[in-house]
Parts: C-alpha cells; structure tokens; sequence
C-alpha cells in the first residue's frame, strides 16, 4: 500500500495548508479518503491519476472532509470520463450533491454509485476484487465513520525449485496451485499444497480514524492494522477544547494507537493554533513511540 | 484600486493553477469577485486579511466559479466572524448556500446579507461610501454577469497656498470646502470653490467580465474602465470551440477592450489545453497593445 497525504489541517488552515484529503494505493487502485477544499488541486500536485481513482469515501459532512468533492467530480466530467465511481458517505451526501450540481449544471458523464455509510456496527462496505474496506463509527458531533481498508490476500507463490522435481505438474496446474489446492497425480498420489508454493505476502491494512473523540470503542476493529491514521486536533495542555469539541489529543490518539497495537500511528488535523505540530508528535511519541506526523505530500509506503 | 488575482484558470486545472477567483482592493475595503475552489487558501497565500473583506459577487453559478464559497464562510464562521458579509449573486446562490450549510452544518456568526443578480440591465446593485459596483448581463450558458467597480469621488484637495490669503477662512471651513462648496464671507462675498481648493483623484474603475462569449452589447457599460479584466479561455485556432461553449477567444477579448477603450486589459480564464498561454498574449496584443496576462499571485495597483 502507498499513502499520500493531500490534507491534513482542520478546516482554518493558514498558507499552505490543506483541510483533510488522502489518497492511498492498493495493488493498482487509488483509494480516496475524505475531500477536503482543494482536493483536486492537490491530486495533481502530487501525482495522482485521476483516472486511476475508482473509490471515494467520505467519512462525514464537516466541510473540511467534503468541499472539495464538488470539483473533483464537475472536473471528471469536464475530462469526459465514462467509467464507474463508487462513493461512500453519509446519507444526506446525496441531497447534497444533487443539489450543488443541479444548481451548478453538473450532468456527470460516468455512473456515479453512491452507498451510504450508515449504521453503529462494523460492517464491510466494499468489496473489491484487491481490497475491502469496512466502516465503524467514531464519536464526532455529526454522524462519522472511520475506515479501515485492508488489501486481499494474494494468490500462494509457486516454489518452483519444488515443483521441479514433478515433471508431471504442468504449467496448466498452476492456477490451482497458487488458489492453494493440492496437486493430485495421475495415479492419485497427493502432492501436499505447502510443499509446491510459499505463503503470499500478508495483506496490508490501513485505518483511517477522523475526526473523533478519544473513543477506545473502535479499538477492536483496527487492531494490528500496519498503519492507523488517527486524529490529533490538540495538545493535553488543550484537553478541555477537545472534550469540548469531540476532537482527539495527539496522547490520546496515541493511547488508540497502543491498545490496537498497529505498526505504525500518523497523527493529522492539527488546529491551526499549533504553529509548530511537533509538540504534538512529541506528546504522541511519549505513548507510542511510531508515531510520524502528517504533512501535505507526504508519501508512505507498507 | 488594487487587484490580487487568487486563480485564473478554467474549471479543470493543472498542477498550481487555481479557478476564478479575485480580490480588490478600494481604498481600505477588500472585495472578492468569484470564489473559485481553494479561494481561502489562496486568500491567505497572497495575504489578503479574510476581516477586511465585506463584499463578495458571485458572476454565474459555475463550480469554478463558487465551489469555494462555502469553505469561505465556513471558515469565517470557525474565527468567530461578528460583522456583516454581503454577498451578490444569481438567486438560486441562496437556496445552494442554505442546502450546502444545513447538510454540513454550518451556522454562521455573523449577518450574511444576500442581494440576489438578476435581469437584464445595467444596474447599480452596491452603494458603498468609498465604492460602488454595477452589474450588467454576459451571454454564457447559464445566467452570468459582469460588474463595473467604481471608486466614489474622493473630496476635493484644500489648496492651502490660496486658502492662506484669507484669514478669515478658518478651519471650521475646510469641511464645506472639500465637499465643494464656495466659501462666503462674513460681509457676503463669494471666493469661488475652485479658487481655494483642487480636483480630487479621478475615480478609478475596474470592469470584470467572465464568463462570457463575444458579446460587443457590454462596451457602453465598461466605456473607459482603467482596467477590465475579460475571459479569454481560448484562442483563435479553436474559435470553434469558443463559441460552442460561449466562451471568448483572446482576439475577441482584446476587440471589446478596444472598443471600450479601456486602460488595460487582463486576460485570463485559460484553458488547460494551452501549456503556454503566451499564445493568448500574443493574439490579443495584436488587437490591444496594453495587455497583460492574469496569473495566480499577479497584483496591479492603478
């Protein structure tokens, strides 16, 4: 999986800083997260392929994670796109778009899937042929979810020193072999699966936990993710504002990050109050020592 | 007057390019016209202070024209805005806002004052102490139009050489003389206004119009303007194109500045077909010597 970060600012952002945007690569498919102001804007900056997107979701309709969706799908059509857009939010997201287009004289050229993320239980609500992604709910002032998204396991490998030795096995028993069945000869004698392939590399997953309260309830569905982003609007010296809010601290971000025991934790949607974030990445690092902060064009690879 | 130009590009951008959006400065008030995706960014990039803005007018209700409204006032909201915003615009600009921030929730702080644009004449729709705007219809392919920004006559100047020759003129005078009037003495004789003081600056002008196709029925409403900022999204080769979508070509927008016999003119609007929009400078120089091209960042005081 490859992580860009387009956005990762609350929504008063000071000169050049984005409101929340990402977009993540799984096998060959862009993925994108949350549409804050600009997203479009910064997709190209960064290098994504509009083209190559297929997936949008949206994790709720605060204006920082959803004004830039507008633009992006008015410029696909300006670009004559055909091909299917899946998009997953809030129910009212479709109000909304209806009418931000009817008013704007948006006529999408390509179908447009909306599935509304509903519900308070962790459910899938993708299912790709490379990845799903399932949604849970976070503790914000509107309805919001949370993602994680977590890439298919790929086919075994084929040990082809081992199946070498079986000059019998042809090349058109492979597919079955990387499925993970077992070679049966001939003569019926059973060639054990383990002993023909190698296990595939072990799925990625990524979770995506924004904007939230300190909620130790989701910690269960992101358990050992290899990588959380989770939400650090404030320092504890700002804790009150935070409860206030329904935001996260960056400790407390961290505290989720330590009991789900992920890889790796990126702390994001700083208050603009923070001039210099790495007093946020200092009080995160205290509980959960890998912790990196977001920047806008920051590129992960895991 | 000072023009910042926040984006000038049409609706699908490339790496850095912004969509429409300005903001002018009269005497000491900022005003915004169009408020294209990313304005707020923007606004804060070319340090324009969001307090000192009260006025915005929206030409047409294209994305990249207004897609960046609502992180705009958004924002504002977020500061704590007090004083009041007016905000002209085509009626349905009402009924989008409200849509927009009911479903992302979104209550503002402060009075927004909505003057809807309509109809087909030349019209004073703002009256201001130190400015006032005019709108006037375009021809686009969906209700547009275009302002006239005129700068209030300033006071006439004292001319404290000839004002020194009467004792009897006092301070308590000067008042009634910049306003213009004749000064009388106590026995009654008249020392004309224009003895004692000097013409003021001449009012400043600046005519914006985008977007719109060629359409010579605006030049009497922009006669004259020191600067007019005109759409030139494309060029001569594709003229074709041009007037499919109601769009001009550099050459148009250099023929109507001609006409209108303005100051200068600034081209912007472009394409993204065009890599360098030098081309579009060179065209409409051949028709309009004195102008420039819009760039995202460009300012121009006159």
């Amino acid at each position: 999986m490859e992580l860009r970060i387009l956005g990762c600012h609350s929504a008063t952002p000071k000169p050049g800083e984005y409101p929340t945007s990402q977009a993540l690569l799984v096998k060959n498919r862009w993925l994108v997260i949350d549409a804050g102001e600009a997203m479009q804007i910064q997709l190209r900056r960064y290098g994504v392929k509009f083209s190559r997107i297929g997936h949008i979701f949206i994790s709720h309709l605060h204006g920082d994670h959803v004004y830039g969706l507008f633009g992006f799908l008015s410029t696909l059509r300006l670009l004559n796109r055909q091909t299917d857009m899946h998009l997953y939010g809030p129910l009212p997201l479709k109000e909304l778009l209806d009418t931000v287009f009817r008013h704007t004289q948006v006529e999408l050229t390509f179908p447009l899937h909306f599935h509304p993320v509903t519900g308070n239980e962790f459910k899938r609500i993708a299912d790709d042929s490379q990845f799903e992604v399932f949604a849970f709910p976070l503790k914000h002032r509107i309805e919001t979810h949370g993602f994680l998204i977590r890439e298919k396991p790929a086919p075994r490998k084929l040990n082809m020193d081992a199946i070498s030795k079986y000059p019998e096995i042809g090349i058109w028993a492979y597919h079955n072999l990387k499925a993970g069945k077992d070679f049966v000869t001939e003569d019926g004698r059973i060639i054990p699966n383990e002993e023909l392939t190698l296990p595939p590399p072990r799925p990625r997953s990524y979770a995506y936990c924004s904007d939230t309260a300190y909620y130790p309830a989701i910690v269960p569905y992101i358990e050992g993710a290899d990588v959380l982003y989770h939400e650090a609007t404030f320092s504890e010296a700002d804790r009150e504002l935070a409860e206030m809010t329904l935001h996260s601290t960056a400790r407390q971000a961290a505290e989720i990050a330590r009991m789900a025991n992920v890889g790796k934790l990126i702390i994001g949607h700083f208050s603009s109050r923070y001039k210099d974030p790495s007093v946020l990445l200092r009080e995160a690092r205290e509980v959960f020592p890998d912790t990196e902060l977001a920047y806008e064009g920051k590129i992960l690879i895991f």
